[in-house]
């Protein structure tokens, strides 16, 4: 059982021992400590397989020979389950498409078709359910993507939570692209296409959590228009990935640790909105901890980085596209952070769960 | 909108008012009417192409001309959800499996790859978890296919139901391959591939709510093997469908109606398990409406008609597959009973929910 087979499953790689061997508990779902334990004893063990193996947010496969597929199918999942349903710059019918259409493009794929399953509870409002259907439909557009197949399944009051999504992607990958996880090498730039931790703290404060008001909107869009552009502004792009659950700390750990190398960050480089920042300080959050749902990592030869940061700089989702670190040799599987008086700092993945809990 | 827009998300074909305006109740998870009314007035108006159109319970596809596709893919997708989460015969982890693969093998194509994204309740046996991936496994591997995305939430207790399981499956469909529900055609044989309402008999029966003992076991299976086998023997099949939610009558209705034909089914040709039958009229219930797991719809013209049953009957799958009746041209969108005393009556579509709920 390999370390790197952790990502797809979305935890973060972080080898702990197994501490609740009875119960499903919530720490499960966090994406951090309990959500490895639980894929690596679980799941892992019966699931295992190539595409899984190489250790990314979505499973590249080929077809049967008679097919002549040219290139590849890249395929992934995910089940969305927010709450509330509908918050600032965003709600569940577009984190559908968005989180799904995005783990495909990850791959440098062109994301084709979407699969959609509903879990509805008894009593959930039509209107609401109009709303997110509509909100499905207007993101696929702009993603460019087709539902092309869809299941509805209605469970008892008390048996669910309103609404949930789950979403699989179909997409194809051209031949010779190579974009994953383990192709960050030492003298990469890294760029990040925007401020951190907006979707997070967007729906605490929907939630009413945070007990002060803000007009932090979700970040959660489809990147990717984005991510083809970046493609051919910078074409040998080594890794792109969206750093959702656990943020982009937990998520520059699984590439560190995929890659084999040290990725080194510039605090005063990262770009984060001054009321998102002044929102974790006060609930004792890290913003390079919290959730972005229309944020990317590219991680590009440094002769192709100034084309990739301009490219993304002018597109509508990477206005605040900034330059934050580079890849180094060692210490390899670490992040580590500069910080503005020129000290350092690793910077882990999320050990365990923020409390409260976003998403 | 088109009434064969309907089957792809499962729910039959039965135009009526739409009756609940303002919030989601449980039959519009019964796949019968409220069923209809919700897909037709809320999902299908904002959710809507080729693949949709055809009506089937998988859409199909092709690719980017870059990609050199020969054929087509097939994509399908559904949410598993059922209580007890084990009962005699299969799991939930079973159905999983072998209903997305089910109904990508309907197409006639092969079915390759699963995503699978798992909803788990806080407080969720880890035993039983592990139990139902063990299952998802022993399945896969029985048909042959690969589990290559997966994903993990967790919800807070009372907000799940133990586990629910979506599964999306992708297939490759051979050029020149034409089976759906449009293509029954007056002449041809209509075949089942064995026993009627064992799946629902055996769920209820799990639940303890028959109140009385029955060793009827699921027939939860994967029936692409048997299909393929199927397709060699007799290659110029119509249509191949799985009668689950709605049972026999339904999807035969649904048949009907998407070629324009009527279908003549003779009452006492169609196998039904004598335990199955005992159990049903207790409860009320005709077997024709419930709910099959693995089993198969085969049209096919009557030249091939011989060849496909011995087929059948040759598979662990089919032993008890039978010739049930024949398709004629009118009345169109009919299905038909010929009772043994030489009655005929009208078999319609699932009109509401049937109570107890099965699935």
């Amino acid at each position: 059982m390999d370390e790197t087979l952790i990502p797809t499953f979305e935890g973060p790689v972080c080898p702990v021992p197994l501490q609740h061997e009875d119960q499903v508990m919530m720490g499960h779902g966090s994406g951090g400590r309990m959500t490895y334990e639980l894929i690596q004893r679980v799941f892992l063990p019966h699931l295992s397989n190539q595409a899984l193996q190489a250790g990314n947010d979505f499973g590249l496969v080929g077809l049967p020979e008679a097919a002549h597929l040219a290139g590849s199918l890249i395929i992934s999942t995910d089940s969305h389950i927010v709450k509330p349903l509908f918050f600032p710059g965003g709600d569940i019918g577009r984190l559908a498409v968005c989180g799904t259409v995005n783990d495909v493009s990850m791959s440098g794929a062109i994301p084709l078709y979407l699969t959609a399953g509903f879990i509805l509870e008894e009593g959930l409002s039509m209107k609401l359910l109009k709303r997110a259907i509509e909100s499905i439909q207007a993101a696929a557009a702009e993603a460019g993507i087709q539902v092309v197949a869809g299941d509805t399944k209605v469970v008892e009051k008390g048996k669910g939570d309103g609404l949930f999504i789950n979403t699989a992607g179909i997409g194809w990958l051209a031949e010779g692209m190579h974009i994953d996880g383990e192709q960050a090498k030492p003298g990469d730039v890294v760029l990040v296409s925007g401020t951190l931790g907006d979707h997070g703290i967007a729906v605490l404060a929907a939630r009413g959590e945070l007990g002060f008001d803000t007009d932090v909107q979700s970040d959660v869009a489809p990147l990717n228009h984005m991510i083809q552009d970046l493609l051919k502004a910078a074409p040998h792009t080594h890794v792109l990935r969206d750093p959702t659950r656990g943020g982009l700390a937990t998520t520059l750990n699984e590439i560190a640790k995929q890659s084999g190398v040290c990725i080194w960050l510039e605090e005063d480089s990262l770009p984060v909105q001054p009321a998102v920042r002044a929102a974790s300080e006060m609930l004792g959050f890290d913003p390079l901890y919290i959730a972005n749902e229309g944020k990317l990592i590219v991680i590009v030869p440094a002769e192709e980085a100034g084309q990739a940061l301009a490219c993304l700089q002018q597109n509508q989702y990477g206005k605040n596209a900034a330059r934050v670190g580079e890849v180094r040799s060692d210490p390899k599987g670490r992040v580590l952070l500069r910080t503005p008086i020129g000290g350092t700092r690793i910077l882990d993945m999320l050990a365990g769960e923020m409390l409260p809990r976003i998403c």
